[in-house]
């Protein structure tokens, strides 16, 4: 019989599984190594949010408790997108030498998992296979839990269907050898759920915000979190753009451009998925000044590579209808920028799992340009509801 | 036995009067202008905080209660430097036209007082007759109570003196011929506390800050806010800084030039007053990111008028190492940014004098790059300061 | 017998019409508005270069000497696009006020022509009514020639079709009342030939650009320019470019956005008209530096009225690979930059028909983004081709 | 009796010496490692000018027949400084991993030779051991001619003496052990005169420029060219310039910033050396424009390191008045920019060495800010110039 019952184990406590969708990726390659470089103290967790005050206080899982399983549907090793990176400016290359010995056996933990063929299979045996090797991440490497991240590439935005609202319906299109039901950020998302694991969506494609698939993780009595990480424009915007409404400065106009490389601005490059990132991005704007004119724009750029660089002019009026401008020039490498994003993610949604969270994790919005769950877009109050919900969870010992 | 007592009339009901100190200069004029044109419903209240959720509920002054007084050391008429501000493009053509015939009156009410001269006058009667002037502004108007703002041209820091400290010291200095003791800012803070009034310092002169100031507007029981408006580069600062510290991105420099023309841009250009800004510009950064390189610099570029220019060069390093940077321009009128705060500053320190309230008034940190009595420049958290503040004041009826 | 001939009439001693198409555009409303504005000495030729050494000297038609006719589809009066044109900062009001009344005498000069419908219509009579009344413009004020200049609105770029080429093709489509053969600027740059006059396309527009009208103005004996005024964003890079060139600089990507408001704004948020402009811009980028990727957008942003802002990122590479950039951000009145070169244009083009020059005038080429008859976009070399030319022209005497 | 002459031999068969003082510094080493570089054909030669038409059919010494050789006050060896160079950026890390081996050899021809101290040494001795040691290093290489450059720390502006103007004074002013008479620069000059070599100063110091210095190295038959290497702002600036002036664009005011890090900002931190670099950069803007507000900074930033920022912000006015302004930012490697041309300035002042000409190489003025016996400053022009000039030098075969 026990009585006296231990406290539950904190979070912090126990070893935690980080699945990347699209493990292979530049996002991806940048959390695996950097993660190598924070559990050897090699670097400073920069960029890290969990790891200054108030979050620090938090029971999180320590960077040593992290383990990073995933798949992808491509096979390049690990190393050979880090060279890129490395050679790019993203990673530094005395951080990966260091590295470099352990990502041989981080590509052990991936699995490569094309994308089901339309015709040809039935989607169900992909999200069973998917589920099963989440599941038996967890098992072999003894984790508490599993935190699925997607940082695969965004996919067009998806058009509406009857079985996105029916779970029989979901059930009998997987099963039909004619069509491939889910777009594959949704399969990843219901294996998840399947595997019993929280799920975050760091891109803006559908995920898991298919009523049906919102309906199976709350009831499967799971937090989830997303989408589309903030990283630069829209973290500057949803900084700024308070401060105008708090001035009564009246914005008239927020106009803004991206140049991209790198894979990431290949695949925006693709109409479709552009216009999944762009509908995300204009979501901040609209709700923090409503129906003002916004052009936005992506432009693939190879020759960047990973540098990001957006250029926003914002025409404003102030007092007795002086016209006024601001621009601002933000140049970034997105893999670097996201990264952090990733691994503070995983360890506060292992923390709300932990606490027996369930749902849309809408404390989470600061990370996201369309947060779900919440119409909140301002950053200094997302920041604040992170706060203030960081400081509901259980606190660590003050000896980390 | 209190039977029958009317309730205390709320600031809103009352006459207030708005002294200016430097009244024929550029913010002040636009000050006057704007105040006349919304007293007329000519244009919206664009940029005045008070006018707009939560502070709209607020029982504040209403602009038709609102009246100028104050005084200046040159006695040009307003009409002309209001022409010149309309053909700088910071007043309409069309409102100017409207309320040109109001100009004159306001001119009778701006007394001409030039500063004392070192070796020939005693400061101690520049003082007093400022007292009388305001004491008897306010009874010939049936004002419940003036606020005095000082929108003056900025001075140089002063050095440390012993009478800084001490009311009889200063009570000395003041009857001696031989010297000019008060900077003239302090000079018409001094004559505000005298008159029993509450006291704004908008530039970063001296001002109210001397240490016997301090203890006299207390003593007296008078509020009092300052120092600097914030109005552009600052407030961008203010806005972004702490999105940097909550994302843990370690802002390695923060560079920045302004460009102005106008009188104020001819005053910087002198050493000793640029210092005073440079000053009060600089404490945000330390604030908010310690020890970093900040150089910045202010430049006198004529043909500007009355626009002001400012570029600000961030470099910060994100997740392992990344090197990244954000550029930021900012092309502004700057007394129009300036009047609205002006307005906004007259209503809310009306409505901290109406409340009993004595001492800084910390809660209107978010309306000046160096806030009395606070360390918080964080443009949100002064934001939320000043909205929970405002909360413990009456509420206007919503009649407004 | 007529002998001992004197000499030719310089251009500059005889009065010379300007005939604008899209009369009451902005383009064309503050040209007029500058030309009463110099006619009466009231401003300085800013913006003209042919007031300037060395082009000051050569014979041109004095401001007194040109005079304003034209058409346009519309029929709104001058003075209404003209305080437009001042309430958006382009036109001075004291200017205006000087010189609006005599705008009403120019509106009477200005022809309404509606476009022919397709259909309904055969545009023979329209072109022929054009003729005729720029040719009743010349005798009725004494001319001694008439330049017709295109400032209409952008129109798309035109399926290739026979009649494009073969003069005998043409004349049977103009006849055909079941369809409209010409684009609207084509069939303005016919009847200038029909009537014998040169020929400037200021816009992308197809306008002379057709073979068949190239064949029928050249052998007419006309001169013509175009097309495309350079203006901003393109004057820029056609300055800068030729700079990497010789500096051995390799440009990698140079990326674009424009912002404008405005009638052109609007219709440039078409596409079709929007893949006129951006065509004709990205000739020079690819002309100066090949095959470099070259993303370019025009955003209508109504807000910012007749201002244009253009945004460029230049990533270049240096000095063993070093990865280097460049940001432009020019904001600019369009009009007021299109409008002394439409000025400029037609003195030069009326010196090059005094002295008897027909077909493509290269020399020209400064003044547009997309020269006809040349290669050369570098702004110094075209700047040098333009003066070389003009030292071939009379010159003035020094009396001007 | 000249019989049999041979022809004199073309520059480019000979080998030809590169000395450079302050060898040790980052533009020298990136000259090095890249010459080493082209050498081992291991980089293509981006920033070379001389490499490209049409200057790539010029007579000049290919890479494989320039020899280093130099001086500096330090000792460090070139692989410290190059790792440094790598870890910012501005070396590839492979291609320094190539030519590390030949660095030693490199720094084996360099002196360290310690400026004299005033009231010890007399500068005579140390001039004449820099003239021997360039000597030596001509003949044991069995070089055909050496071109000094001079590429150490700016130094201040020095105050006028008599001795600048008189060869009498300045003898006995470096014999005198009171005092040590030449800013180092300059003595590098003499030293360089007296070695029979033509020199270069890349940067503003004294140098050369002494008027006795420039009767010496005239009346010695050889040929020097300077100030002040034009790399970055003041490249873009002299491109930009003279298209405003062609327009007639009116420049009310060109502001700028500067931010560097590295050895070079921190030397220009110090008010002296700024003042030299400040003096030289205004001279374009005043050249091209007049009495303009220039207000120029330069601020040491030292987390940039090698990169530098500058930022522009042009106010100018068009028709009719209209206000409008241009920003520019630029972000480079200083290194990366001025190694190319120390390269290209050596290949060309040996080709006029070996043609014979004295005195200033006006002809190179697009290489410099401040360029010696020209006022010439627009990019286009300067670059005709050197394009005119090179046509007249002896060609090279077409096998290069």
């Amino acid at each position: 019989m026990m009585t006296h019952a231990a406290p539950l184990p904190a979070a912090a406590d126990r070893p935690t599984g980080l699945w990347l969708a699209g493990a292979r990726g530049s996002v991806a390659t940048t959390t695996v190594v950097g993660l190598l470089a924070l559990q050897r103290g090699l670097v400073e967790p920069t960029g890290c949010a969990t790891t200054r005050p108030p979050l620090d206080d938090v029971a999180l899982p320590a960077w040593s408790r992290i383990h990073i399983g995933g798949h992808d549907v491509v096979s390049t090793p690990l190393e050979t997108r880090a060279d890129a990176l490395a050679d790019a400016g993203v990673l530094p290359h005395g951080v990966l030498a260091a590295v470099r010995p352990s990502l041989a056996g981080i590509d052990d933990a991936i699995k490569c998992r094309p994308d089901p063929a339309p015709g040809v299979d039935v989607q169900e045996s992909a999200v069973r296979s998917l589920a099963a090797d989440i599941a038996d991440f967890r098992q072999r490497r003894g984790l508490e839990r599993v935190v699925v991240v997607n940082v695969a590439s965004t996919e067009p935005p998806c058009a509406e269907e009857a079985w996105h609202h029916d779970a029989g319906l979901l059930t009998q299109a997987l099963a039909d050898p004619g069509k491939v039901a889910l777009p594959p950020s949704s399969a990843t998302a219901l294996a998840a759920i399947r595997a019993g694991c929280p799920y975050v969506n760091f891109t803006p494609s559908p995920g898991i915000r298919l009523p049906v698939l919102e309906k199976l993780v709350t009831a499967a009595g799971l937090p989830y979190a997303g989408s589309d990480g903030k990283t630069g424009q829209t973290l500057l915007r949803s900084a700024l753009g308070p401060m105008f409404a708090a001035r009564a400065l009246r914005v008239r106009s927020w106009s803004g451009t991206n140049l991209l490389g790198g894979g990431d601005g290949a695949t925006l490059a693709g109409c479709g998925a552009a216009a999944s990132k762009l509908r995300s991005k204009s979501r901040a704007v609209t709700a923090l000044f409503g129906d003002v004119t916004a052009p936005l724009h992506i432009d693939h750029v190879p020759d960047l590579g990973d540098v990001k660089v957006a250029w926003d002019h914002v025409a404003f009026e102030g007092f007795l209808g002086a016209r006024m401008a601001l621009q601002l020039s933000w140049t970034g490498y997105d893999s670097a920028l996201a990264a952090p994003l990733v691994l503070d993610l995983c360890r506060l949604v292992a923390a709300a799992h932990a606490a027996g969270l369930a749902g849309p994790l809408t404390a989470l919005g600061c990370f996201f340009k369309d947060p779900v769950g919440s119409n909140v877009h301002g950053f200094a109050d997302q920041w604040r509801a992170l706060t203030d919900w960081a400081a509901t969870l259980p606190r660590a010992g003050r000896s980390r």
